[in-house]
């Protein structure tokens, strides 16, 4: 069995015909839905690139494997799914993102050749690299956001595009004559890319991962990772107008909630980019384009789906499909992601495992306390490996998948975030080390813990399914945070790091008996006669 | 400068004169804290060798760096005071002990080969070997404790001593005829080993030691690691008789800890080891040859400084003090070590700066908590370094030790233990992950977590600084386990694996403005001009 692993990046859980949404349909991956399973409660470890796609790669929570945010490198020697998925017989494969930054410092201290098998592997977050393309080629005012070549820039060039930078002034841009009309500004949202379809990112992804597909011998799992829906907010024809106005939901938000706002939410309320999203015609020019690069993906997911039934490959290829966050397009009067509120935090999560053990649970949905860490667990124990729980955090949803009891289900779920780089840490002055959140949701509360002696966040989901009603603060919930405090903190003592011994090495090691060395003894009363004259000893001839 | 980190391993924090012991005088060590600072109030991060050492090797404690039990190897990459000395311009020798267990899976993941510089630093905890030997050379019905080469037994045999492990035949034993009157078995404690004094263990390694200073150039760091007086407790003569029962101090133990006794500390009192302690005639049996080794150790640093001082290097050497962790010595009916009670977690810790900076604080006491990590900053500062404090959890003692007001002085102090490859574990069936513990101590009280369900244990040290009370049940003490399990969770949130990215780059971040990338632009009202100028962009010539 192979493994396709997807995961479109800033795609909200809510935005798929089969999550309910009204006027975005997407047949093809409500198609996978149908035949696999759909996670309706599922988490990402972290509301923003980075630290989401490192947990996702490890397994493990932002502030075990420590890449908090984006751009802090992924220490060297963290265990990933690439070593996981390799020591099982699975090779592991990158065609995409993944926002990792190699711990070059730390590489160097351990003498590791950055050009060697192992130095490739540890700068790219233990994935054997078909293609890598961050997608984010923004040149500003201090220089480019990303250094790293482009591979779909080059694919641009080859096709004609001219410039240094042709994502940025064709396939992220419309024309309007000589102007180039930027991604950047999202009032050009509505206007259609300066690229033909078929040049566009999601296209060329999809080639990318069938040209993996047709070249690969398996068993592999490949992490076809797409860039879009992320901004810039510019989709080509037909996409960029398939949706209009009339097709957009309406904001999940309140006035009240900017009454007496609790303050690192009220700080992202106002910086640019929530005040931009609070605005009308912001939301109505953005999300309609948001709307149809959504459209393209589900349409390049039909292609790869269409690749592996023509190909034969559909009855052993499992695919799992998710993003590594969503977007609030507005909601909460914010935008980007990096709260916790559902927009942001949930991801959509389907399963489909082609196999016979699989059978019972095709179509369902699952309402499970999931996790995007459980992910790695799964693929792990999906490619017949055994699920190293000393290191991975996340836990197997093959239970799910196939109907089972779980043996370990989740009674909390958590998510991270560290705003010590974000503007709003500028603003509100908070040392480095206390701009951190931790989410932790049950399915009736999500409290949001703030570091540094700021109030928490509390949201009743029961009753407030919207999120509109901060109780941090209030007296009536005393007794429902200390509980999801006990949850959070239970969380907080978890061992992390014991990442060289196994549970079951310990069983051995206690079944084992002693070790030579027997405490405490006084004289030959204390042991068996045996033991005793090994301890006793006679003088060697 | 010059630094010598002296760690004797086992040393009870009580048992120097200078500590106040009435009849056991180590006038050597009283020197050094006449003319440094000695600290009462200092805790060793784990009760137990390995996770406490590589706590003193990396400034962090044992769920940070993951090694939390004798045998964990310390996983690759881990950054120790080598590391961080080195890269102040000073070498880091070893000269002794360490307990590293090298994380050989994770060098053979990573490509380091085992016999590259890089290599043997991190199969030894960072240091530049001069001499390794952990000095357990036990041989059970199991085999060996330990498989390394061992200089002393080399040592031994050069001398003529005979066998295939001298020092269990004849340093760590008695004589009688062809028997060999085993140190294991604690009644042969007051028998003189069968070594001349001056080919023991102690005065071995202090020649090592002088051996080292003469022959390598500074700037060093020198962890000279005793190994005694550590068990088997055998003594050459004539410490092994040099005390008498007439000079033990009566047991710190009262009837009352075993009546309703928390069920860890009672499966720890009802194995060998405690039931062995709490009896008298062991008691009399090793407290004399435990106080013969160290008179003999106080004897060697006596040595050690007469050289220092020969050599006129008594004003350029800095010298460290302390131990791993104490010895309960059948106090609360508990022998070795493993629990939170005084006579075990807390740590002799003597700290002489030569320098003129110092000058204020000779000879005096400091009463402030601090930790043994504490110890891995105090050497980086001292070396001129600055303390990598995303890394290094320990905080610099330098401001005590120049009388100054500390900037960040502990609240409270922190222990752990795992007690999953304990008999104890097994004996409790306690799963491999909630066994740990975590003591937490502020100068008025000590909690002591214990994960997997079971309760904590309390001690009012202000009213009961003997530790015989446990309140981790009563109920008049709810609001002081509730404010002690504050500070524990405070520290269970603590951000300790953020290890790529220090806090003054993070705040250089913040400083530099936007890397390239301005979010949320809707149009050019949102931009400055000349940032409006290169976003819009003009197609490229």
């Amino acid at each position: 069995m192979n493994i396709l692993y997807l995961m479109f990046d800033q795609l909200r859980f809510d935005y798929l015909s089969c999550a309910g949404h009204p006027t975005l349909h997407t047949p093809h991956i409500d198609s996978i839905a149908a035949k696999g399973v759909r996670f309706t409660n599922a988490y990402t470890q972290s509301p923003i690139c980075g630290p989401s796609r490192m947990s996702a790669y490890t397994g493990r929570y932002p502030s075990s494997h420590g890449a908090q945010w984006n751009g802090y490198p992924l220490r060297v020697g963290e265990a990933t799914l690439g070593d996981h998925l390799r020591e099982a017989g699975m090779g592991c494969w990158l065609v995409g993102k993944t926002h990792m930054k190699a711990d070059v410092q730390g590489m160097a201290r351990l003498g590791i050749a950055p050009d060697s098998v192992v130095g490739k592997r540890q700068a790219e977050c233990g994935f054997d690299v078909w293609c890598r393309d961050d997608g984010l080629w923004a040149v500003g005012p201090d220089g480019p956001y990303d250094s790293k070549p482009s591979p779909y820039n080059d694919h641009l060039a080859s096709k004609g595009y001219a410039g240094a930078n042709p994502w940025a002034d064709f396939a992220n841009a419309g024309r309007e004559g000589d102007d180039i009309a930027s991604g950047w500004f999202m009032r050009n949202a509505g206007k259609p890319a300066a690229v033909a379809e078929q040049d566009s990112e999601t296209p060329w992804l999809t080639g990318e991962a069938i040209r993996f597909m047709e070249a690969t011998e398996g068993p592999w799992c490949a992490h076809v990772s797409y860039i879009k829906p992320h901004w810039p907010y510019i989709a080509p024809a037909p996409y960029n107008d398939m949706y209009s106005v009339a097709d957009i939901l309406p904001p999940v938000r309140s006035e009240s909630e900017l009454q007496d706002a609790h303050p690192v939410y009220r700080a992202f309320t106002e910086g640019l980019v929530g005040r931009n999203f609070s605005r009308d015609e912001v939301r109505e020019a953005v999300i309609p384009a948001y709307m149809g690069l959504i459209k393209q993906c589900d349409d390049q997911i039909g292609r790869l789906l269409r690749y592996l039934k023509d190909s034969g490959r559909d009855q052993d290829t499992m695919i799992v499909l998710t993003s590594d966050h969503g977007d609030y397009l507005g909601d909460h009067w914010m935008g980007e992601k990096d709260l916790f509120h559902a927009p942001s935090v949930k991801v959509p999560l389907i399963v489909y495992d082609p196999r016979a053990s699989a059978d019972a649970t095709r179509g369902s949905t699952c309402d499970a306390l999931v996790e995007l860490i459980d992910v790695t667990a799964t693929l792990i124990e999906a490619a017949g490996g055994e699920v190293p729980d000393h290191i991975v955090e996340g836990r197997s949803l093959m239970p799910y998948v196939e109907g089972r009891a779980h043996p370990n289900p989740r009674d909390y779920a958590i998510s991270e975030y560290d705003y010590a780089c974000h503007p709003v840490g500028t603003a509100l002055d908070v040392p480095p080390r206390d701009a951190r959140m931790v989410m932790v949701a049950t399915r009736d509360w999500k409290l949001v813990h703030c570091e540094g002696g700021l109030p928490p966040m509390l949201f009743d989901l029961k009753n407030d399914p919207d999120e509109l009603r901060d109780l941090g603060r209030s007296a009536d919930h005393a007794g429902v945070r200390a509980e999801m405090y006990g949850h959070l903190h239970h969380w907080a003592r978890r061992m992390s790091q014991r990442l060289t011994v196994s549970d079951a090495q310990i069983m051995a090691r206690r079944s084992g008996g002693s070790s030579g060395v027997l405490l405490g003894v006084f004289d030959e009363a204390d042991v068996p006669l045996e033991e005793s004259a090994a301890y006793r000893g006679k003088a060697p001839e």
